[in-house]
């Protein structure tokens, strides 16, 4: 099979860890008998600082011609000064989200085994482990709701924006969220803020309509600022989070921090048609960028997420899965998972990726 | 001095730490010699039970009338079924908000000194305390923006809300923020997505305005998902926290959890005139009522809110704040906050009352 891939690696720590990245995926397309032909493209502040915008022409076309981009990081200090529109990571991914209708956004996190007490939460809470599959409308709602604007002038002066959903759009996502709890815990969690927000309603509505579909799973809803806090007591009771673009941008976050270890969740945002960007949850990380330390698994992940949904090799997927699992059960992990007394044995990037690269 | 209050005990919970709240209110009354005078209204699912709504008229007249609204909490399973928007809380709540124009509302919250076992946050994490203010805007944004509703058919059908900030509502909050930071840490965080909205945008910038008249009070901005993350890592960096109406809702309940003490935290929201409604932070917990097992503090804490702010008695705030203190200071605690092997130890409503009434 052959296949072709627009590499974005973008800014930060984005280049070394794709590097990592494309080690591993040499090995499966080896090993599988792929034939994977990567084109690399500037995004996010390398962009503007060679081409002047965050998501070139070339790049986009570059995008159009390929099966599914694999995306590094954007954004930095050296752009944070420019207005909100042009910074990397909004005038990035808003417009690829839009661009491609990548609607479907998957969000997993989970606690690693043996990587408990890098979670923030309570030793108690983290020793019951979660495994949350964060389910995000990524196309709708008041990211891209027209009209969206400024008008009027001195105190009367005003901003608005428009959070707009439509039965189609809720329902797509509701029944992505509902057949990936088929192959996990079977249970859905809606997020919604139902006594205040029109939109909210309607999802209810739509995603009670959807689940008469799936009657092997339970449904329930509750609200966003409740969500924020059951979270903290009882992440164990959670399984897929169906959430609108906004609660799961705040959701996914939170639920990522609760892990302690950003450097190994990625995430998927697919189209109806398959063809999907794939990530790191984390960020470009300027701080730690060119020192070969940073943790490369997101990537690899990312990579393993691509394979799955978009190149439709998942015994691929699952070798890459497999051996980044092989890595972290044997305690080969980068600095940022270990605790101080251990960090002489943190290994580099390269070297994580080397050992993955070698499990496969 | 003489005062009218308007009573909201409301359900659930609300009435029987409503009644320890008016103890220690006896108590500094005599001891400062204040003449209030308070006038119980329904509210909430019993309102709904007696008169066939959750806000009647009465009840409105009655805080109109009053110079203050101390409320106790609504809601329960009993009227959960109803429509959002005729619910107990939605249906009282945002009705009182909206027509006090209630804009600002105060949400403190600490961890207790000998209470951070009860935080979900690791202990090395809750070992360093922490001490927030949440500032949020209580009558604007996506909560009371026109248009809101639903039009079109079939899968076309959909449903929209406006999120919608003036200059002016984001300066008078930005204001409150500043000047309470001013009496803390002299830190303002400022909560927003502006690398999305619209609203947001215009909200840094007003705030940056209203900055430079508090020279002394350092001033960051954050983006909504980070805000969720960093407060589960270093809590303790955060003073005051200022947000939107829709971003408060959710970080303030969020910063609740983190206290891991509900039944401890008030919450204040005021007009432009001093006029408020004071009420816990908590729900109305229809599972423990009529138990006597409630914790009364957050009510209690409410009356010393109410004191402070719409009374200008700060003395008789204090003296409550201080004897709430003492309480918890003694381990006088109700079951909630004790281990399980301390749970014999557990004081009643009732006893909490007395205790701070008794120390006052
Ligand atoms: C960069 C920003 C526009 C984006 C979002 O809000 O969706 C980011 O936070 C994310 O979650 O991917
Ligand atoms: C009941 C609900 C409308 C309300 C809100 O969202 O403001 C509540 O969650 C709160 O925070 O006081």
């Amino acid at each position: 099979m052959s296949y072709q891939v627009a590499v974005l690696a973008g800014d930060g720590i984005g280049p070394e860890v794709m590097a990592e990245a494309r080690k591993v995926l040499r090995e499966v397309e080896a090993r599988f008998d792929l034939n994977i032909e990567y084109t690399q493209y500037d995004v996010g502040g390398i962009a503007i600082d060679n081409h002047g915008c965050p998501l070139p022409d070339a790049t986009l076309k570059g995008c159009e011609a390929a099966d599914a981009i694999l995306f590094g990081s954007v954004g930095g200090p050296k752009w944070e000064k420019l207005p909100p529109n042009e910074q990397p990571e909004r005038g990035a991914l808003l417009p690829l989200r839009g661009h491609f209708e990548l609607f479907c956004n998957l969000r997993p996190a989970k606690l690693h085994d043996g990587l408990e007490h890098m979670s923030p939460l309570r030793s108690d809470i983290s020793a019951r482990g979660f495994d949350v599959l964060c389910v995000r409308e990524l196309t709708g709602g008041i990211y891209f709701g027209k009209p969206k604007g400024r008008q009027g002038e001195g105190d009367n002066e005003e901003a608005f924006d428009t959070m707009r959903y439509s039965r189609r759009e809720i329902s797509r996502i509701a029944r992505i969220a509902f057949e990936a709890a088929r192959g996990r815990r079977k249970k859905v969690t809606s997020v919604d803020k139902a006594n205040v927000l029109a939109c909210s309603v309607l999802w209810r509505q739509v995603v009670e309509e959807v689940a008469v579909d799936f009657p092997d799973v339970e449904l329930e809803h509750i609200y966003i600022d409740n969500a924020t806090m059951q979270l903290l007591r009882r992440p164990d009771e959670f399984d897929v989070m169906l959430c609108s673009n906004l609660f799961g941008d705040i959701l996914s976050d939170e639920i990522a921090m609760l892990t302690g270890s950003m450097g190994l969740l990625s995430s998927a945002s697919m189209n109806s048609t398959g063809f999907g960007l794939f990530e790191p949850a984390g960020g470009s990380a300027p701080d730690i960028a060119g020192k070969g330390i940073a943790n490369p698994v997101a990537q690899i992940l990312s990579a393993a997420l691509m394979l799955r949904h978009s190149l439709k090799q998942e015994a691929a997927a699952s070798a890459i899965e497999r051996a980044v699992s092989k890595a972290l059960n044997s305690g080969y992990l980068t600095g940022e998972l270990l605790s101080s007394d251990k960090r002489s044995q943190a290994k580099s990037t390269a070297e994580m990726g080397d050992f993955i690269a070698n499990a496969i």
